[in-house]
């Protein structure tokens, strides 16, 4: 999935949202010193500015329940105002928002910012790498929420896992695809680093927005597109001009989306209120997995059953070249600078050991239910 | 896992733990009306008993952190005290403890409960059931929530997922099982649905405390065991007289945990404190998701590098036995009430759902990672 342009219209700040919000002033609440426990009765508003438009499904969604849960569990003492991109701020523009207190928090992808550093690319998903479940396990237990406050330390945020797409297929294709040789030419739209790995391949990997891609389908301008599931990919019609749909992905196995917030405004929240916003972001952690399998589910039935959308998987020969040129890309990312290597070097070691694990449980589990009930 | 007898031997009320805690009414503080939100001078204390021992990793764990994020996101006006089994109420005395009032809630797995209704192990687990994810998605999204509310309140009892263990391993075994005829006489450990199976498999399945297993793989008393996964088995050092690790396993896919409440201490709660616990809940399950997914992976690596642990699978042959046995298995226990009948009609849709979506994504991602990464 690639939000850049699909977003990209609606990228201006939108003064008179500001106003109707009754809170005009640049810097929100960062300064002010947090009433103490006892006294409630003056709410906090903190500015929450996103990379979704409002209310997209599972990814404005995701911010939205955080807000609305730190807004129950505070009595109102809290109050999250969430903002689709382009009301405060554009979309990619909401990591420097927050940096410099423009904005308090934002929800997104964190992987748009891996042009500050491509360490950030980790936390949300590198291609062949973790799923939904081996990088909460990293961030939360395996010292990846250490590297990450110290990464995003840097630009004055603090962030948390708050969301998480679960697996997203490989796309949707106008021919099928058969062998490695079949990628040479082919037209795909495909964003970051699973885009550089198609263009290593002899493919040219091109960036749409969502809004976008129906129409380049429609015209031949590009073969093929990736966006993110069968949840959010029926919504845009894409079986209507591209039959075969391969899947799963090998780019974004797992995406993890995460709440950064202004490192002032963290440090002048009281502890009960740290406490509030650090669970509301791992219950909406734990919706997101749950929404995104659910819906998934019924989306990919819908597709099957009554649009006829023919699913197909890559060959065993296409995912050797697609899995050693990925390995190579992520692997070159990681030289990039310091806390690149060490993140990388820390996620590497994660993985193996969450591959092992998911060795002798999960992956045979799956395969063996399916001996047993696919019949 | 099998707990009953594990922990029987702690199932003792402990007066005097009560009273240390300043607290021995029996009914808690069920009928008190709370503060409101804006008078949180007074702390309100519930009592939660749990199935587990104190700290138990991983199990009480996932207690004590519901308890915890309670504690630090209500700014300590409530006050949940963790209860190990056998403190106040037995670990199997929970659920009425929590129903008639004696204690406020409880943290334990539902399959626990079964001889009330067979609906409860859906809760838990069944054999060739859902994996820890697809639970979460059929819980909060699927419709599992609202059956699972009319189920427990039957028993004044409204009950949320508060944890998850992922895949539990098939277990420890003496010799090698090559065909479904080595389980014919076989002596295992393995409580719940999963013993009805081994036993329609002409095995023997027998109920064993943690506590008692590895004297009895000793002694000879019993073929093999099985207990959770890599991190809680290697504590008991089990590899040292059932060589043969068998992953994974067919009977607990993702064992959910739960905190049950007592519904007039759930009513009695204001708006914000119901928030707070829930968000717990959902944040305990995130974590303990992650977690296990963590110390798995890292046991894994020392039991097979350091202690020289033999890894083996079920043969194809052996899982559509145990498969079709199980599928039997599980069907008998929704003919039991109605109610379990509507459990049991959800629960299998959702299944079919998620199964087709694994199918088309967690499934043959896992296998091509590993085709390219484990060469």
């Amino acid at each position: 999935m690639d939000r850049r342009k699909f977003i990209g219209g609606a990228a201006v700040a939108a003064a008179g949202t500001l106003a109707a919000c009754g809170d005009g002033n640049g810097n929100g609440e960062a300064s002010t010193v947090a009433a103490p426990a006892v006294n409630r009765n003056r709410t906090r508003r903190l500015r929450m500015v996103t990379t979704w438009p409002a209310s997209f499904p599972g990814l404005g969604t995701a911010a939205e329940a955080t807000a609305r849960y730190v807004r129950e569990m505070s009595g109102g003492a809290l109050e999250i105002q969430v903002y689709g991109a382009g009301e405060i701020v554009g979309a990619f523009e909401v990591f420097d928002a927050v940096s410099n207190g423009v904005a308090d928090m934002y929800h997104a992808a964190e992987y748009y910012w891996q042009g500050r550093s491509p360490a950030f690319n980790f936390y949300c998903a590198v291609p062949m790498g973790m799923t939904a479940w081996e990088i909460m396990a990293w961030v939360e237990y395996g010292g990846g929420q250490e590297l990450w406050e110290e990464l995003s330390g840097q630009f004055n945020i603090i962030a948390f896992q708050a969301g998480n797409t679960g697996h997203q297929m490989g796309g949707w294709f106008k021919r099928e695809i058969n062998s490695v040789s079949d990628f040479r030419g082919l037209r795909v739209r495909m964003p970051g680093l699973g885009g550089d790995v198609i263009r290593a391949m002899g493919g040219a990997a091109v960036a749409l927005s969502g809004g976008e891609i129906y129409q380049a389908l429609q015209s031949g301008a590009i073969d093929a597109t990736e966006w993110v599931g069968p949840w959010n990919d029926m919504a845009f019609g894409f079986y209507r001009e591209a039959p075969y749909y391969y899947g799963p992905g090998f780019h974004e196995p797992g995406s993890a989306l995460a709440v950064g917030i202004n490192r002032d405004v963290w440090d002048s929240l009281p502890a009960d209120q740290k406490a509030i916003v650090k669970a509301a972001c791992r219950a909406a952690n734990n919706q997101s997995v749950a929404e995104f399998t659910h819906h998934n589910g019924i989306a990919l039935q819908t597709l099957v059953e009554q649009h006829g959308v023919q699913l197909r998987t890559f060959t065993d020969e296409i995912w050797r070249e697609m899995g050693r040129v990925s390995e190579e890309v992520v692997a070159n990312a990681a030289n990039a600078d310091a806390i690149t290597r060490r993140v990388y070097d820390s996620y590497i070691a994660s993985r193996r050991r969450s591959r092992e694990w998911a060795n002798v449980s999960e992956t045979p589990y799956l395969q063996m239910r399916e001996l047993v009930l696919g019949g």
